[in-house]
């Protein structure tokens, strides 16, 4: 009954409030560039109503013993939120944090949300193997999609934008919504998925683009630093020398190039194919791409950074749009729950 | 270091802080008096710093579908407790729900709890195996020895009374707070067990006195209604008839005597033993002995009662005693954690 419409008869003009949180666990490389920047910012530009939000407290499931670099890492987060082009005049930016009515409903849905839905997500599977040793996994870790399905659907979240292989994550949250709505009533927003092209980027060993793996390539790496990243890319093993054909579709620098040289793509194609081109420089155009590509992100950030009290004033304006939205939902799932 | 003296040097007449909590989910029996009750009021009477709660949200673990009868379980609970002689100007009443800042204690205490700790809780398999068909476990139960952690520490109890069977239970609370401190500072107070006698008392079955079972008497049932329960009760199988020779130490109906029946006690278990005693007999003196214990207090619960407002009341004020303490505890744990 309450699923989402993004186009609603009562205002023909207005979209869909559109949810998406990152947690600041350090600054952003190419694959978060790839994957979830440039989605924030086209659906900013294609005027949705979006909440960006800081998910610190999502940041703990993984990160609880480095709390010492939390508020460099906000701060971080959104000044290059802000150098990539998102606008807080347009979109609602704020941290998770700062609206404790959060805490109290994901304490509530955990109390509704069966365990055995939880202990079958597979990324909680995922996120066991991915954890080193030091740490064991914590009741929050397998809490996380309650805590999801609440940072969505207590700021009245209707679309998510999710990569084809996200959907059944969010079929999840969507699941604990149903299950909350037929015990107390029909009280929260079912949200939708928002599917949206959200590309694997491959770091210098092949693998996924990763910070824990240190394969990455930071957006705001000085030149010299992106030049010595690319250099250490693998590339197709079968191509030892220029003159040897190379497989583009095997290759992690061409993955690269395929998002951010558009315009040499074709060209780069057919002569590494040929063996034309040598992957030497074929890593140097792609190289210089990247530099171009991220110099005015770069200045634009670094002049940002001078502007003090800048991050606290937008999670200060986007407090005050989210929490009095958060503030009506709790109230409302207490009452349906006869709590107070 | 925080290891709490109930007796510290400054100030020879303060005694420690005391934590106890208690499930709204229906009217007390026999078995709460004998097992809760009567250790809350004596605590008291030894003037102890005693913090009740009302824990509506540990309620919700098991009877999360049956919040219509949230509202006059809680009433019936505060006025159950007033009228059996806790006096809230010398205790502190007051109700989980209403400091949201336990709430969020809970999410980061989540954060820093194994998972691993939590699965191995006996109770937790207790519980799994004592639901009913229609429920299946969830998030929150797994979660229940956290959140009894935020309920202790985030007002400072020290003490918690605790019967010798429970003390593994709270030693789990203790290492929960361990961990956190360890990870973040000395922040929390490291609660101690305050061993209690704490009986168990048989139900009509012979096993354990609960509601769920249907085999308990209630404290506020009328003397008609204890009668019959009482008669309903199994007795030793080999003392089919009077003049048969009973023996005391396994029968139900002894065990309460021995509980409500103080001055009876050697007649009825010489009496009982030799057979002089009949089964029939015997649950009479119980039955009016239980009427006459109950009579005051039920007169009295009638007349609290009447007093409209009066629970509403006590809450408020428990709560302007316990809320600022959390809020205080809550912001220290944030400093300590970076946040905000």
């Amino acid at each position: 009954m309450h699923a989402a419409d993004p186009t609603p008869a009562t205002g023909a003009a207005r979209k869909g409030r559109v949810l998406t949180g990152y947690r600041p666990t350090g600054p952003l490389h190419l694959g978060h560039w790839a994957g979830n920047i440039e989605n924030m910012l086209r659906l900013q530009d294609e005027r949705y109503d979006c909440f960006y939000f800081i998910a610190d407290w999502h940041m703990l499931t993984t990160h609880y013993d480095r709390v010492d670099e939390l508020a460099a890492w906000t701060q971080g987060l959104v000044l290059d939120w802000l150098a990539a082009g998102l606008d807080p005049e347009r979109v609602t930016i704020y941290r998770q944090s700062d609206i404790p009515e959060v805490a109290e409903m994901a304490l509530v849905f955990g109390m509704t949300t069966p365990l055995g839905w939880l202990e079958r997500v597979p990324s909680f599977k995922e996120r066991l193997r991915d954890m080193d040793e030091r740490h064991s996994a914590n009741f929050g870790l397998l809490g996380y999609p309650v805590l999801q399905a609440v940072d969505i659907t207590i700021v009245k979240g209707e679309l998510v934008p999710v990569g084809q292989d996200q959907v059944a994550h969010l079929e999840l949250t969507r699941e604990i919504v149903r299950r909350f709505n037929a015990l107390y009533g029909d009280v929260l927003l079912e949200p939708q998925p928002l599917l949206s092209e959200s590309p694997t980027i491959p770091g210098s060993d092949g693998r996924k683009m990763s910070k824990s793996l240190d394969n990455y390539i930071g957006v705001r790496d000085e030149p010299d630093e992106i030049r010595k990243r690319v250099k250490s890319f693998l590339t197709d093993p079968q191509k030892v020398r220029r003159g040897d054909p190379g497989r583009p579709e095997v290759c992690p620098v061409f993955a690269l190039h395929s998002r951010f040289s558009p315009g040499d793509l074709e060209r780069i194609d057919t002569q590494c194919r040929t063996g034309e081109l040598g992957c030497v420089d074929c890593k140097t155009i792609l190289a210089d791409h990247l530099i171009e590509t991220f110099a005015a992100y770069r200045d634009r950030r670094r002049e940002l950074e001078r502007q003090s009290g800048l991050v606290l004033d937008v999670l200060e304006a986007g407090l005050a749009k989210a929490r009095p939205v958060a503030q009506e939902t709790l109230a409302t799932v207490r009452a349906a729950m006869r709590f107070g």
